[in-house]
């Protein structure tokens, strides 16, 4: 072995896969496909193969951009749901948090990050001309801004705040029940469903944090 | 959404099978598929794949049953090591673990696992029978036991010991510089390093925990 690290060229190559994904070092990349190994080839087939067919099949939703396994999302495509609300989040994993709440029985867009110069991410590069296209279509009666309370989720708020204010929409924020600078995806259920219901319109957070 | 938990299928599919590895949550999979739906078709096809192939063409070792990509692993295969020094091990990272300390120049053996009745792993369910032959062989001077020093490393020393005491052979066992009941592969490398060089005859340790 002396100057290799692995005794498989094959084990290593695993390793440093796996290694590839956030917060796997390459010791539990060792580890895990240690324990992988002993899986059926059959198991190991299913293992490898559900992430490639994950990342050749699935779609982003065309109306709301959530992800999905068809042209349109199984909430857009939910006639029970208010298709007259749409509630603005940074990411699916927010969608996710928020249904979990069971407070929200309208549509979602998903922005797909939020407004941030430092990371060079600018609004062109999120989903905000689909979101006007969308109000601009009329059956729209609300718009809830659902992001982040921290640096960059207030710069995209007032960003689109500004882009749709002249429509004939109420446009809500959801009530701050968290402190300034938390992330969505980490608040727990009540409180985020505590700030859905609570949602207040946008203007009335004028000077909250600034 | 409402019953369902994710958006899509295919994402929750990606997620179970991720979550079937030691120690990963549903949440933690959820973070890591939804960063790895960013890669590209190719690094994904990548990671799914190297799986797959390390479980299809990876071999264990004739000689010693280490992990190998060829019939004999690299260190059998290595003429300049001394190949009349086995030193046995409970698995393959035990290998590892020995080779970093770079103060071994023999041979292992790889038992695949210790005697556990608790666990219903018995003598025959290791390479036991392959290191009996092994030393049968009659070019082995010394055999090293380097199990971990819980019961189960106790038990497996003793059932080997009585197998093997009557060749005309060394059996040393590694110098316990760690604590009765410590796992050989937590050990860091300074001990084991120390533990393989100070070796000592197994007969030294009769006793020694009983
Ligand atoms: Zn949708
Ligand atoms: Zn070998």
């Amino acid at each position: 072995m002396n100057s290799q690290e692995y005794p498989s060229r094959l084990l290593e190559n695993a390793i440093n896969e796996l290694a590839k994904l956030p917060g796997i070092g390459k010791k539990t990349a060792l580890r895990l496909v240690l324990h992988m190994i002993k899986w059926s080839n059959e198991e190991v087939e299913q293992f490898g193969t559900s992430f490639i067919t994950l990342k050749n099949e699935v779609k982003r939703c065309k109306v709301c951009h959530n992800i999905s396994d068809n042209e349109t999302c199984d909430i857009c495509s939910n006639t029970s749901r208010d298709n007259g609300i749409i509630c603005v989040v940074e990411n699916i994993r927010d969608v996710m948090s928020i249904e979990h709440t069971h407070q929200f029985n309208g549509l979602y867009h998903v922005l797909g990050g939020l407004i941030s110069p430092m990371d060079g991410i600018g609004p062109a590069d999120l989903t905000i001309s689909s979101l006007i296209e969308r109000i601009g279509s009329g059956e729209i009666k609300e718009v809830i801004l659902a992001l982040s309370t921290n640096m960059e989720g207030e710069t995209t708020n007032f960003y689109i705040y500004r882009k749709i204010k002249d429509f004939p929409i109420s446009i809500s924020t959801i009530a701050r029940g968290v402190g300034f600078g938390d992330e969505l995806e980490y608040t727990d259920e009540i409180t985020l469903g505590r700030s859905i219901k609570n949602r207040m319109p946008f203007e009335k957070t004028f000077g909250d944090n600034h």
